[in-house]
């Protein structure tokens, strides 16, 4: 029951759906990614993957990380390995040239983070917060910061963290209270000290790197209340000399360590600042829109760790429903045997099929992202281009994160119910798979925070402008494919889709913004499975043209088209419970009394 | 964040939604259950729950139980408990009186076993695997095996267990391999020896008890293959003399215990069975069909597994919604405050609802099927009083614990996601009700049994015989209520369940078991949200009746009607989704080759 690399699937989705290969060769910058090169990446990533962290996903759980004397020590076997990826250039893969990196396509680097996770999500995210803060840093730093902090982390001897949450405040950053101190002293080198205390910082301590560097949210003395008064720094655990040698330990500590229900392998810390030097990476007070670069960036990673959890649950539950033997089938798969494998089942084949619908659904979806990220983040395309890109990202962001995390819930716990009660014991493995993939649902957004995003912050606050980029995508594809069944059958729910938003529109007329709240998680749900439909549309209809120009591998494309078919049959229906929950409103959510939820006095 | 037994809606659904006392005062055996001593009994128990379970709840997960040498330790604090709970008697609460007991109805065990699950699921069931052992030695086993067998169990002082699972078989008993061998040198105590290996028997050993007996499921000599060859056996972990003392150890031993995703403080154990002394209890050949005395009692403990789950979530995540404060209301509630509580937010609110709608509505349900047991079992009730409840129960325990388990899946997730982030760290508690929770859609057959089992064994297998009664009861209950709004929505779905059901008949005059197989939890689920509409349109009117007449709590009552308006507003549209994915049919799901689900060679 091990979890192979589906190397053929995500070539499929990169060249047949996605044409990438026609995408990469517009990059100039760094080396090309040739089809071939990108194939050998993939290839050796893949070895990495399966070979180095696959093995150390349960010792990771077993053992998790060690917390003494503000020391984290992470499970054994982690450390050796990230040796090993900064070793082999991994870190590097699409940082930019002038810092060492290779400047291949952000979305390589995202197709192997698919792998990492996968294999070992509470590794992978030790060097994916780096990615993060790596990106930020170049996008918002003065050159002469990026000099001195971009070098050791693009070659992964540091890594990053992003400090964000405080006890008090998770969804609400506006009551952030840590803050900035002006230190006269000090200005020579451009310093403030930070104080504050910041919870759930993964990654936040750990013995894989030489030094981490913390991209915080903090107030400047005097900033404003609420959200438009903080800003963003960088906080090194040690502070860095000018010539990037490392100097004394900075007031930065982790004071504890969480236990989790998953990801054991990564530290999940509280860390403190006690008037630590930190550097302003933002205009004042505009700390918040530089964080969103970090923020989108980890949104689309955590969409990533939940399409991952599925794709593993499936594979793995797979493999058992082929070999274990129960029942007889309607058609007798071992005539000579008491009883067949449980995948001749009808209801196995329902939960193995719609796990591999978000697996697969979700890959086209994040690498759609993944080339959007490319264009968005690349010269080598016009304003424009980048400007639409960004345009696509803000609206599918919010929908792969909450999207991809809430049915991996579905997907992983399916991988359980497949093997029945032995998915409910920890040597199988299933069940970590639904503890790891369960805080997909929760970190960087929750998915009523992402509902709020899609509908409030996107689609209704721009009166609807923020949709139009998909919405004429999905546009063509119907005029396009106009006599095709899939695109006909996508064409009614994107249908739905519009109407439903339009007559949501109409009732914030009023400005009720319970209305948006009471809707918002809903939405993006039909939101979700209408992207994931168009995709598998788009994947059925390329199967089909491969396989009359008599390319490709047959059953697998034929698999393709049966998927499509089955995800419009069998999944889309949740689409109509989903849009009359919608349209019966706010009102049956909000007239209980708070205090009469519940009585407990007999 | 406390658990409290929620003792006032125990009472409106007993006394005021099921009409218990009318029905209690049928009774004329042992103690008559008076409305006075029903209240002293639940207040009692709910003392001892809240106070001697509870406080064992956390360590139980935490340490767990160990094994060693082929013993269980069970978690700190465990056992003394047990020692307290048979000290008051608990045990002997429902038992027949001739052993014992005290001889209160069946459904008063029931309502105790809900807090008992709420504050300590794994401890729970080491009482309540043994009250199924008895019930079911009490329906078969013959005169001489009930007297040596039942005075200890009803006292507590042994416990039992079922065993049927086997390493190759769990959910398709018919494979069952485990064997007696006739000695006739023996034939004079009657023991058959008992050989063969059992998995995931829950509480199989443990330190509770000076006694097990294992109710076995073995085939006897020469016996059919298949589910018609299995026999049912008492064995005992200590061989019982006949003046009821404890001699030899009998050759019953613990493997090992299996580590799980939850119940920690439960031991899951393998029990081998190497010649031992085990006595017939059913008919030969007839195991099975004796066993589903025990089965059917278990999964209606199962049931209530998932039901108090959602009740200990929700009141769990309520206290959190009232205390932690995010973002503003769109009225405020705390208008001098930076934010208001988060309970203000309609999506929290949605989580919320839907926890309380299922944990409820779901007392509502399991009571019910209580009052069916009492009249089941009780000779106070005529042959044809006691056919109808068992025709009720044969069609509601599936449901009950095919829904009230999926739906703990739901709401003890939601209680992780009230939380937010918080809701993953272990200190809060939340994580655990999901992993304890787990268990129950799995175990007592997995929720793609009970599908098979309402739709195929239950509903098609008797051309809907078997749904008569319950169908019947709806007819009556809309028939009385006519003019009343609740049950007008009620009778839509109503409407729409029977229709469905005539449909899938329909497809089954093919004779096609794929198609059932594809609708069977989907179709369970179905039936599960219109039963549970049935139990919310009946409290909503029970409470309009008691507000008319100016009796009861009226902020409580209203919160009732409220209830039942949300669930057929916001819950209820999920059915339309159902019919139409089972209405889309087998095909989609059985088309791909099962080779072809994954192709994993690039």
């Amino acid at each position: 029951m091990d979890y192979k690399v589906p190397l053929k699937d995500m070539k499929f989705v990169m060249n047949d759906v996605l044409e990438m290969p026609e995408h990469y060769s517009k990059f100039t910058k760094g080396q090309a990614a040739e089809p071939e090169l990108v194939e050998a990446i993939l290839g050796e990533a893949a070895k990495f993957c399966e070979n180095e962290l696959a093995p150390l996903n349960k010792v990771g759980d077993e053992v998790g990380c060690k917390f003494e004397d503000g020391e984290v020590t992470t499970p054994p076997g982690f450390k050796e390995a990230y040796d090993q990826f900064v070793a082999n250039g991994w870190p590097g893969l699409c940082g930019p040239a002038e810092y060492g990196g290779q400047d291949m396509p952000q979305s390589i680097g995202l197709i192997m983070m698919e792998m990492m996770i996968s294999t070992n999500h509470s590794w992978s995210m030790y060097p994916g917060l780096s990615l993060g803060a790596v990106k930020t840093i170049a996008s918002h730093a003065p050159q002469e910061l990026q000099a001195r902090y971009m070098p050791p982390m693009v070659e992964g001897k540091w890594t990053g963290t992003m400090c964000l949450t405080e006890p008090h405040c998770g969804s609400d950053l506006g009551l952030l209270k840590s803050y900035a101190e002006d230190d006269a002293s000090l200005t020579e080198d451009g310093a403030y000290r930070i104080s504050g205390s910041k919870i759930f910082i993964s990654s936040g301590e750990h013995d894989m790197a030489e030094n981490i560097v913390h991209i915080v949210l903090a107030r400047l003395p005097g900033a404003p209340e609420g959200i438009g008064g903080i800003s963003l720094f960088i906080v090194p655990k040690f502070n860095v000399n000018e010539d990037g040698s490392l100097g004394e330990r900075n007031g930065v500590s982790c004071g504890s360590i969480e236990e989790k229900m998953g990801i054991h392998g990564n530290s999940t810390c509280v860390i403190n600042f006690d008037q630590a030097k930190g550097y302003l990476i933002s205009a004042p007070h505009k700390g918040m829109s530089a964080m969103f670069t970090f923020i989108n960036e980890s949104r689309l990673g955590v969409a990533m760790h939940g399409q991952a959890h599925s794709e593993v649950s499936f594979q793995k539950s797979l493999a058992y429903a082929k070999d274990r033997e129960q029942f007889k089938g309607s058609k007798r798969k071992n005539p000579d045997r008491p009883a067949d494998p449980i995948i001749v089942h009808a209801d196995v084949r329902r939960m193995l099929l719609t796990q591999k619908a978000f697996a697969e659904g979700g890959r086209m979806l994040n690498m759609y992202c993944g080339k959007m990220v490319d264009i968005e983040t690349s010269a080598d395309f016009s304003d424009e281009e980048r400007h639409w890109a960004d345009a696509m990202l803000a609206i599918l962001t919010p929908i792969a994160k909450g999207f991809c995390s809430e049915t991996s819930l579905e997907a992983t716990n399916y991988g359980i119910q497949v093997l029945g009660g032995h998915g409910f014991i920890k040597e199988w493995g299933m069940e970590q798979e639904v503890r790891d993939a369960r805080i997909s649902q929760l970190y960087e957004g929750t998915t009523g925070i992402q509902g709020l995003d899609l509908l409030g912050r996107k689609i209704l606050k721009t009166r609807m402008e923020a949709i139009k980029p998909l919405w004429e995508m999905f546009d063509e594809f119907i005029a396009e494919n106009r006599w095709n069944s899939h695109a006909k059958r996508f064409k009614a729910y994107y249908k739905s889709w519009k109407s439903l938003t339009r007559s949501i529109g109409m009732k914030m007329m009023r400005k009720d913004f319970d209305e948006l709240n009471a809707a918002a998680v809903e939405y993006l749900m039909f939101s979700g499975y209408v992207t994931l439909a168009y995709f598998w549309a788009k994947a059925a209809i390329v199967a089909e043209d491969l396989i009359e120009k008599g390319e490709g591998d047959k059953d697998f494309l034929e698999a393709k088209i049966d998927m499509a078919y089955f995800y419009y049959h069998r999944i889309m229906p949740r689409t109509e419970a989903l849009a009359a929950s919608i349209q019966n409103g706010a009102r049956s959510l909000m007239e209980m009394d708070e205090d009469h939820f519940v009585f407990l006095d007999a």
